[in-house]
């Protein structure tokens, strides 16, 4: 059964799935019975050298003509952004158009309204690489896990991220270097805002908080802290008191709302997100049935996403030539999330005091004003300067942001040099 | 949408559904839109007391009952067995009715016939549960991994044996007393020969080659050693050599066909199967373009497992109401597999030798004849016997049985009293 694909962007991803389409048609069409002819390809610069071999006239810089095109039954979208690939994916699905992404940020920013579209037309809108790129999570978490009630969803979710704070903590070297390093490698973009400042994760935080709790949250709903100019003494510090500082992506049901969060957290050896090295993805889901899943692997790069795209395009070309629906089941709600400072949390913190008596004594008594309630503490250092690392029981993030302020305000503090959320693991 | 449900078998998973199903209902119908109605359940005994409620004329100890209802659209077989399970499934997939199962032995046995008349009938034939308990495995190997030609599965797929093998490993307890206190803790059954002789793992082991490969493979073809009387001395010794033992479910394909194994196997350390303790299960799954990528959670248990079915049961009913079949998506072909002895492994052997001048060098050559070369070789003990450990490298496993043969009949060697499997992890 033949189905003619069309694809949006030909870069590392559309360019490998591409070839793959292209090269390995005969094992697709014995593995899955399907025919994907790829009948145009819309690139951004028709000059530029592709990896894969298709006539000329099936490569056009028109995305419209892909989309338009009579032959073209379904898209596939890897233009990355939010447009022009949001106006086309749009266009496709009210065609009647299934359409694949890989497009985080658009899934992030548009799910709820494009879901809906799909929905209402009765096609499929798949975007099992936008979280986790190899890994398949989307798929679980909206079909296998449909009969659980889940709690939390804990992911690292950024490979770039991963790799900048295990390298500084396997090699003790600061953020500046490593991430230089990263760059240098192909790990890190020149401009590495989309990663280390979080935005990256927190757009996958929102997927998968979505298909977790069956509620659309935004994007930019999710409160993020990144890893920017992080210092190498708390991961150090963390390691010695038996944690690994993670970027992670924290989705919770609470009562009262969803809160979902990309902050780097101190995550315990021996959880198994602490042993998650290098440029590698995890996603841990929670569930009073199911208890605690693990899925972890590849979260980039061109093979294992153009992987993922596959997948999704194998089960929406099956969808459309049965004429029939499966997913997305459900038309999306939108949320109530909850905002930065509306949850409890632990934290550690690492104080720079004087050296004096009774110092302890006024730091603790702040945080008593505040409800917050020290769990632990370690001093170190002598003569006018010494160290202190915190970590608090379960409080308020706002009173615990209350506690931070006032803690600046005394003469026997001179900094709140860092602040990081503990894992509770339990 | 209403779907009827039947279910064949209350025991510990079907009444952990039923009570879901119907204590539940709004919580499913909130995340999937479907009403699932619990119409009738088969049990064996009816006077036994149950953990759901239900009005009694909904629960029959005819199981024909079940199936032919007019009002069950769905028919989910929770007996286990072959029989009258397979003569069950069969009616139901034979009535147009689609059919959801954790029934891992009747998968593996009757996997190709009946996933061929659910394909012919336009119905779904389920089994997420069949392998992993609650870890979702068999959607991703079917659909989002879809697009990848796997190269190998492994699996830690049986909770009972990795259990025992951790306990006797971290307490250096012997084989007989871990296995009695398994017992005794609900985790062995009395008769536990299913689990410690690896049948369990086998079919298993077949139903995740099936659905790597697309090419069904009978479990009785799986060639499978158990860990029924495993020495807590290789246990321990592997573990001085950088090891852990793990029962482990191996599906490989090579030019000359899928090769299938369940064995006890050294696993590196650092390999993230060596970490699974107790009854977790993991599965571990490896292809050219995603890699590698780890499943792992809980293996068994009324809850998770449940929870798996019920995945099914919203798919299987989302496919009925849209009036498509889009899994099982293919006719599986039958498979030529790999018979024991036909494939190249390393392996570990522990041999009770002579102390006197040349036995290594006669053991050596003995290993030579038959093309088999040593990679490491500790020896220990002194008087009148000592131990020898070989790992070999990779040698055809028909010529290591030989050389093992050859060995028995040496002079020197006074036993050989263990042979293990060493996984290739590269």
């Amino acid at each position: 059964m033949k189905v003619g694909i069309g694809i949006l962007g030909a870069g590392i991803v559309g360019g490998t799935l591409a070839a793959k389409l292209i090269e390995e048609a005969d094992a697709i069409e014995a593995k899955s019975g399907l025919v994907l002819d790829v009948v145009k390809v819309g690139v951004r610069n028709l000059g530029k050298e592709r990896p894969f071999d298709l006539p000329s006239d099936r490569i056009t810089d028109n995305p419209e003509e892909v989309v338009d095109h009579p032959d073209v039954q379904l898209v596939v979208e890897l233009m990355g952004g939010l447009e022009p690939a949001g106006s086309l994916v749009k266009r496709s699905l009210e065609a009647g158009k299934p359409v694949v992404t890989a497009n985080k940020e658009l899934v992030a920013a548009h799910g709820l309204e494009l879901n809906g579209l799909a929905h209402d037309q009765g096609v499929a809108f798949l975007y099992e690489a936008a979280v986790g790129g190899g890994i398949p999570i989307i798929r679980p978490l909206s079909q296998s896990l449909a009969g659980e009630k889940l709690t939390r969803v804990l992911g690292i979710v950024n490979g770039t991220t991963n790799f900048i704070l295990t390298k500084m903590s396997e090699e003790g070297a600061a953020y500046e270097d490593v991430l230089a390093e990263a760059q240098a490698l192909g790990y890190a973009e020149a401009d590495p805002t989309a990663d280390v400042g979080g935005g990256d994760a927190a757009a996958k935080a929102a997927i998968l908080a979505s298909l977790a709790f069956g509620a659309w949250i935004p994007g930019d709903d999710v409160p993020r802290t990144g890893i920017d100019g992080i210092a190498v003494e708390d991961l150090l510090r963390a390691d010695d008191l038996g944690y690994a500082v993670k970027l992670l992506a924290i989705a919770e049901e609470y009562e009262e709302g969803i809160a979902v969060r990309v902050k780097p957290t101190l995550v315990p050896h021996d959880h198994p997100l602490a042993s998650v090295r290098g440029a590698q993805n995890a996603i841990f889901v929670e569930g009073p049935a199911i208890g605690e899943l693990l899925f972890s692997g590849p979260g980039a790069g061109g093979d294992p996403t153009a992987t993922a795209v596959l997948g999704d395009v194998i089960d929406a070309a099956r969808e459309l030539l049965a004429g029939a629906q499966v997913t997305p089941p459900v038309r999306f709600q939108p949320s109530k999330t909850l905002a930065d400072g509306q949850i409890a949390t632990r934290r550690y913190y690492r104080l720079l005091v004087k050296d004096a008596p009774g110092v302890l004594a006024a730091i603790a008594e702040v945080f008593g004003q505040h409800g917050v309630s020290i769990a632990s503490v370690w001093q170190e250092g002598t003569g006018d300067d010494a160290t202190l690392l915190l970590i608090t029981h379960r409080a308020l993030e706002s009173e615990q942001d209350a506690a931070v302020d006032a803690l600046e305000g005394l003469d026997v503090v001179n900094d709140v040099a860092a602040v990081l959320r503990v894992l509770i693991a339990d």
